[in-house]
């Protein structure tokens, strides 16, 4: 139980971007409004809502969540602003446009993200307000604080020890015939997967249905989630994505060969350590981040790999990168031309694949720091699996 | 690894309702637009999708999936319709849009789930569409098929292996002066948490974040995820939601007393436990869905319970029980005078409070069969925790 995930404190949000992002736009007010799978909702209110709508609303520098029916003690508990519980049961839109003619504004611009429920925004429209789509909060999200960092690093700590049980039973397993077999029976991907999430859930994080495992050919399919036997010589691939304390998500991946006999698999894990270490080394405060993506397609092809395959061709079929936090997917992209400053949060995750023989990719997950970058926990990189 | 949850086939969606829909407005198409989080998209496509925006396109009595990017190979997998790729990388509403006149139809009336996001509705007006909400997908999904109710039973195996997993742990908890010990340490809410995620895990589905555990005080809040330290003549109240095959939650709640001197939690529990048993024999098909909540409040009310408590006082704070299915969430709710009828499944969920000294609630998942009902799975209830 010690480093309980959860024991560390809720970061809080310094909502002070959305008034100059008000300033700018001449607007009255900000509204979002969307349920507990909404992550801006999340990063804006640290409120871990239920599966229904609910609104937040700036206005006047001060922050209102109308919250859910049944959910008061809980908001308040959470949530550092005002909670409305006036209107319960109407719809979300109605009460964010309540809460704003509240602060005496019954008309005028009022921002919102661009993914608002359509009813909301017709609801705040109706009410006499006019909607503009903004950035602002997306914008906010990537540089994260020191108290999001320390969520992240926590998260990545738990992704390791689920990779380190991974990589175990993977070096405990024996091959008969064709088969990896483990504790008995045949090991497959279904079985690592349910023993990575075991270890997850003890450690107080949960898998969040992102515990990709790959083998062989399944490996060049992304997302694959299948029930295949394991076999010598193949690849496993395993990318763990938990999503630990205040909602904050890790990511690591790890590609294996129990019993390789050399050939594609070596040759394309090689290549991908490579255009990992080579993505990391382009990693400072003021680097473009397509650079970094850049710098590990290079060094992929210098390998003899294809940097530009299509999906389900042969080679680099995805970009290197994306940003973590709240959500798995945000930015920065490693494939725009951002400037990178201390506080980004990212993946850096080439991989090559061939659809016949295999997969194989390498994640770290990285902050920038002052000087350069630090990978967030730590974890061995070996091509045959070893335990500890 | 016998009966594993995901062993089962995914179910098949007969999506004509939709053009009995389209029909019945004199609409040329309909269009959801969502992510990995939209429960309605997962039901109208199978595809289990990622965290960012695709679109789905009925019109014609043909089915269309425009995937995202680095998923025509899953999307092809799962989905039994046309999965289209045009446009990858454009917002999903423009590429519904374009999806649309596809099937030559370049005007008229597209019908859209109230929540669609906002920029996609913006999307499909520009293109010269008019949209009108529709509650078409919602209402197909009240009733479920066979198929649907073998996911629903399955995961509701694993809810009460979660649950049996903790009545384990509680049962063989010690009382040590003030507090109950397990394995050594303490016993806290989350420890209990941490174990129960872990049976999920290994049996093949998540927790989906939907762990419970409430101790004395704090099963008042009806969704309190602390850490507190168990302590004997308390109830300590589970609720567990995980979600399994193709998507489909359980839903199960139990609550134990260790060491009860009887008084409050005594009585609480057998009164939820009499108005548990009243609502269950509500059920059957023709019965009206507000009945089963009243025949609850009526017995915890004779029980002297206030049936209409509010939230933060003592009494039952909820309505009787919610539709489960792809969402934890859905239709029936409890509340509202619906007719039942078979293949219905919904929570049967009566609870009493006080936020001074404890709460017990008592969960069913029942499912409306021809001449009555099922309960999903069976589970013995008990006052005071038990080893198998």
């Amino acid at each position: 139980m010690r480093d309980a995930p959860d024991s560390l404190p809720a970061p809080t949000t310094d909502r002070a971007f959305l008034d100059d992002a008000l300033d700018a736009a001449d607007a009255v007010g900000f509204v979002a409004v969307g349920d507990r799978f909404d992550d801006d909702l999340r990063y804006l209110t640290r409120f871990d809502g239920p599966d229904r709508d609910y609104a937040f609303v700036r206005a006047d520098g001060e922050s209102v969540l109308c919250a859910p029916g049944l959910f008061e003690e809980q908001a308040t508990r959470e949530f550092d602003g005002t909670v409305r519980m006036d209107g319960v049961g109407d719809p979300a839109g109605v009460r964010a446009a309540e809460a704003l003619a509240a602060f005496g504004v019954d008309a005028g611009l009022v921002l919102v993200p661009q993914s608002i429920p359509h009813d909301a925004a017709v609801h705040l429209e109706r009410a006499g307000y006019d909607l503009r789509s903004t950035t602002a909060v997306a914008d906010a999200r990537l540089v994260k604080t020191d108290a999001e960092l320390d969520c992240l690093r926590r998260v990545q700590r738990a992704a390791v020890r689920g990779m380190r049980r991974a990589e175990t039973i993977l070096a405990e397993s024996r091959v008969e015939g064709d088969e990896l077999v483990w504790e008995g029976g045949p090991l497959s991907t279904e079985r690592l997967r349910r023993q990575v999430n075991a270890e997850f859930a003890v450690y107080g994080v949960r898998d969040a249905g992102n515990t990709v495992v790959g083998a062989g050919p399944t490996c060049a399919d992304l997302h694959y989630t299948g029930t295949d036997v394991l076999h010598p010589g193949e690849t496993v691939l395993l990318d763990l994505s938990p999503r630990g304390p205040h909602g904050y998500y890790g990511d690591l991946s790890r590609t294996y060969v129990v019993d390789s006999d050399g050939g594609w698999e070596r040759r394309a894990y090689v290549a991908v350590e490579a255009a990992l270490d080579a993505a990391l080394d382009e990693i400072a405060p003021g680097a473009d981040a397509a650079d970094v993506h850049r710098e590990a397609a290079a060094e992929l092809a210098a390998y003899g790999f294809d940097p530009n395959a299509d999906e389900g061709e042969a080679g680099f079929t995805h970009g290197t990168g994306h940003g973590v936090g709240v959500s798995l997917h945000e930015g920065p992209s490693l494939r725009d031309p951002v400037e990178l400053e201390p506080g980004m949060v990212f993946t850096v995750e080439p991989g090559v694949y061939d659809p016949e023989r295999g997969g194989v990719r390498l994640e770290e997950l990285v902050a920038v720091t002052d000087d350069g970058h630090e990978v967030l926990h730590e974890y061995p990189r070996s091509f045959a699996p070893r335990t500890e």
